[in-house]
């Protein structure tokens, strides 16, 4: 290698820290390892069968269109199913308020790009998703964390959060949230918060970026509106995805948000990207088109409910006294607390070792490094043969760290 | 809009400019517009059946693997494909040398994102890659310009300017070059040119960031090696796709490189995008392993090869005195300086509106601003006829601004 390297990386390169999500996935592929870590898809929800005619479709029919560059906004014809798709949630945007993006990863990290400089506060909830953290990290501002509750953010803390700020004379640049079936815990925003959170917001003049990746697995209950739906002043950056709706090898999400924000967006993606590929965008679109996301929603609900239900009775049936979980209502993650003084990153090696189960620690979901005592599970990849296995295992192994 | 919205947007967002390139790309799909601006490859060398077959099979086959996240380095397949494809080329890359990227673009990203802070010194060729110069820029560095003559960068100017830095006790994060068959010029750097690059590169310490999409779109003569391939040090970030090769909506391109290096690319992507997607790069393995790659070269070289003739006649027979082009010896563009005084910016809304010709203004390749008497014209896109007719077009336009 050559010499000074270190010289030569940026400020952000060097504060760069490897996603342990994605580090522990790569371990946790090892034979006979039962893991509740990543948030891959359920693959038997795969629509093979049919993207197996449509990609023949559109590479017959449209081939010289969808394997060419395309706009940097993303493929005309899918936003406007994306424009249609998010309007049964209450959603009014245009084409004009909607950029496809390469997962919501580019969305979270093009978020990051067009509003943060250095040392520019943001606010997150305490815990947050682990991608979000570090899409932003990368570009080095001041993170905030407002604890959760089950109700989701505590906009009471929010509030003092944004006062304190404001005492400083700092406005933050945005709040980040994921308000329907938190990754990682689970949690739902209740309606009320939800409000209160737009009026906080009005208030201190700021963004709200609504992180929405699950919205579509509920498996009881009511769905609250989207933030989006409720804001009345193009203060909501919504962002939304089909990987756990299609299938995350695709790559297909997407922001939407007041226009003149999807403008800078656009900009942005030019010079990341130029743009996602048009022909994955192009098979998507006719998914929508052809009815098939919607009609496939229903049986992928009643999939991931009855895995959560295996492992909520598994935990309730397994676990020693003094460890708490969420019950998420729907979506991918549900979240457990261990006693005091228990420390799931410690934990880990011999988990995977000792037990052959796998979970992601807690704490880097975590803006401030607490939460030590928690760990993320989800119920989506697992069977539930091994859901019921694994929970065994991972209470034997608390039970011995007692 | 919500108030005081300027305040919240970041100091790159504010520089950004929309591509020019991109921007064009839009007004240029009028009806009875000849457009050499985009560099759009022909799409009727799309390998439209043979991808229908591969994606048929791969989604059939491996669908629960292709539609998953994959690894952020890329399918290990694909790389090991990537491996195989540049040895013949004299690169000794191995699978961890190689990071899979979404379009070169994501690739010049990165390298922005892990070696710029703002005010850092790098050093392009006047003219370069407009995209090049959009990526950097949104990490707002310095940059420094070195001309060409028709053998590549000026290297003894290069010297000057790297001595320079020196002086002022600063060295360049990287020198970016786009050796073969350049956009914008289609000029070639020979190979003692790249020999005293890597040499000045070593003794002033700093890195070769080696961009060459159209390399494998060599018409005529014999072809200098990479620099990748003349490099001992580790030195040399190699950037290729197959957007040129196989097309650009399958956005699959790579970066070769250090080890070291590869692994600070893969943790800013993991930040970026999370992966590329999976589908897109299984069928782009497949499309290799079955031979299709090598089998299809010489098809499109003879294509843009004819192209290019037909694309230098016409300008030898249309062209006035005192307009000057490049005689690319492959790749897509060719380079037409006009007499100093005119002003290619400002005469083309009357060549879209009075001709009904289009082409890329080729001060937006010069970081410095200069070249407002240069364009750009590809040859890929449009048919002989339209080559024909373009030039007889521009020639007119041309010789009323004289």
């Amino acid at each position: 290698m050559i010499e000074d390297m270190e010289g030569l990386y940026s400020a952000s390169c060097q504060a760069m820290r490897r996603s342990l999500i994605r580090e522990l996935l790569k371990l946790t592929r090892r034979e006979g390892i039962i893991s509740f870590a990543g948030g891959l898809p359920d693959p038997s929800t795969f629509p093979i069968d049919e993207l197996v005619h449509i990609s023949k479709e559109v590479l017959e029919k449209q081939g010289r269109l969808s394997l060419q560059y395309g706009p940097t906004e993303g493929d005309p014809r899918l936003r406007e199913e994306l424009s249609r798709w998010m309007a049964k949630d209450g959603i009014s945007a245009g084409v004009d308020n909607i950029l496809v993006t390469s997962g919501s990863q580019q969305g979270l990290d093009l978020v990051g790009r067009i509003f943060l400089d250095p040392g520019d506060p943001i606010i997150v909830e305490l815990p947050t998703y682990m991608g979000g953290l570090t899409a932003f990290r990368s570009y080095r501002p001041e993170i905030l964390g407002v604890p959760l509750d089950d109700e989701g953010m505590r906009t009471d803390l929010l509030e003092q959060v944004l006062e304190g700020l404001r005492r400083q004379g700092r406005r933050p640049k945005f709040i980040y949230v994921v308000p329907d079936f938190q990754n990682p815990s689970g949690i739902t925003m209740s309606r009320a918060r939800r409000e209160h959170l737009l009026d906080l917001a009005a208030r201190y003049r700021t963004l709200i970026v609504e992180d929405s990746p699950y919205r579509e697995l509920r498996f009881e209950g009511e769905a609250p509106p989207p933030l989006y739906a409720l804001d009345r002043d193009g203060r909501v950056i919504y962002l939304s995805t089909f990987s756990k709706t299609i299938a995350p090898g695709l790559r297909i999400a997407w922001v939407a948000a007041h226009e003149e924000i999807i403008s800078r967006f656009v900009t942005a993606k030019q010079s990341m990207d130029l743009c996602s590929p048009a022909l994955t965008q192009a098979i998507a679109a006719e998914f929508c088109a052809r009815g098939y996301l919607s009609a496939r929603i229903p049986r992928m609900i009643e999939l991931y409910r009855s895995k959560r239900d295996v492992m909520l009775e598994s935990l309730e049936a397994e676990m020693p006294e003094g460890v708490s979980w969420t019950r998420p209502e729907g979506g991918l993650f549900l979240w457990v607390r261990l006693p005091e003084g228990l420390d799931t990153e410690a934990m880990l090696p011999k988990a995977i070792e000792e037990e052959g189960v796998a979970y992601v620690v807690g704490s880097g979901f975590y803006a401030d490094g607490s939460g030590k005592n928690t760990m993320r599970l989800t119920f989506c990849y697992p069977s539930p043969e091994e859901i019921r296995e694994g929970i065994r295992r991972l209470a034997r192994l608390i039970r011995r760290h007692l």
